[in-house]
């Protein structure tokens, strides 16, 4: 099973696919692209039928977009393991990682994730309104599980979320205790760790790295 | 179980839970609410964490955004049966079904739903691909199932394309052959003709009802 992503200072979608499947143990073999290099289109035009990252490989089968990669792996390897057991609460972690895949435009336009940068910027009233929101999901979830993942276990939900907390590290968000409680899990995650440093020896510059000011 | 729609005319996510639940017979109580009015907000408000549409309450349960809700009438009262029963099949039509969920913004903000409309409009160089992108689908789908849905019988990826669809409709574009196939078994569907039916008896205008020129 190959698994192509992008780099992994930049790439949000590629680190919620690979986190899933990294942290549940699956055998893959990464296959890494410089984002937007005549590469990168190239080797995903020769196996996919669409170019973008991430995408998975299983044999003759081809599996792109995060969600439905981690889909794919819950279903074909997990046994559901990457959902909460229980419907109701399995349920809210679905409507969240949905949520995150298809909203969030405001923090994700300008808060680029830049996981070796220090950055500081003018944040709009729609990424205001976003980070309060997310703000508003991880203290609802630690009010259930303290100290723990958004549903106890890890689950495709964390995964989804893992890149909001690099960015909030990145831009020096604080958010409130609670929230800043789940995201320091996040952070002390082993699998994420190995990411994260893996992501500071890349040395390609894309260009989102240009959003906001650099500080020390 | 109760769903929180948009107005009929415009609201493509609504649609895609709402078809998915009306075509798979689930008994259920619709809740129409027009977009965008202090009504709107004051009912989403008080009964969901987030304010949009659609939004489904079963029981103490609120689950919400479209591809969510289709996931759990899926697992919770359809036994699997809203996506192919063959693996393969199923990975594809989830990589198809978030493709829609988190790609085609060209399409979405210079083509927006507006069922009882016939409008002409400038396509940008993005929609156009856009667009080639969708011819693409459902050719290729329609060499493996021809005059049938996406994976031969119906499931959730019909109800996340059926939008756009109608959007076709609209803007008067012609795809390829089998791509039209495809579009006229959808539109022969009378789950979704009762939709399109309700649409043009609605009577309110939005935003969005201002993009292109009416054509006679």
């Amino acid at each position: 099973m190959q698994l192509f992503i992008g780099n992994k200072n930049y790439s949000t979608w590629s680190l919620r696919a690979w986190y899933l499947m990294s942290k549940f143990n699956i055998v893959f073999t990464e296959k890494q692209l410089v984002l937007d290099t005549p590469e990168f289109y190239e080797a995903l035009k020769n196996n996919f039928s669409v170019q973008k990252v991430p995408a998975l490989i299983d044999g003759d089968l081809q599996v792109w977009d995060s969600l439905a990669i981690c889909e794919y792996i819950n279903d074909t390897y997990l046994s559901n393991a990457a959902w909460p057991k229980e419907r109701a609460q399995r349920a809210t972690a679905r409507s969240l990682s949905a949520e995150m895949h298809s909203s969030f435009m405001a923090l994700r336009n300008e808060m680029p994730m830049n996981i070796r940068a220090k950055r500081k910027v003018e944040l709009s009233v729609a990424a205001k309104k976003d980070l309060a929101r997310i703000d508003e999901i991880f203290t609802t979830q630690q009010a259930c599980y303290p100290n723990a993942w958004l549903f106890g276990e890890f689950s495709i939900a964390d995964a989804m979320y893992a890149p909001v907390v690099l960015r909030l590290k990145t831009y020096q968000i604080v958010l409130s205790a609670a929230a800043e409680q789940y995201c320091q899990h996040v952070l002390s995650c082993p699998t994420l760790q190995q990411w994260i440093i893996e992501s500071g020896k890349e040395t390609d510059i894309v260009a989102c790295d240009e959003a906001g000011i650099d500080v020390t």
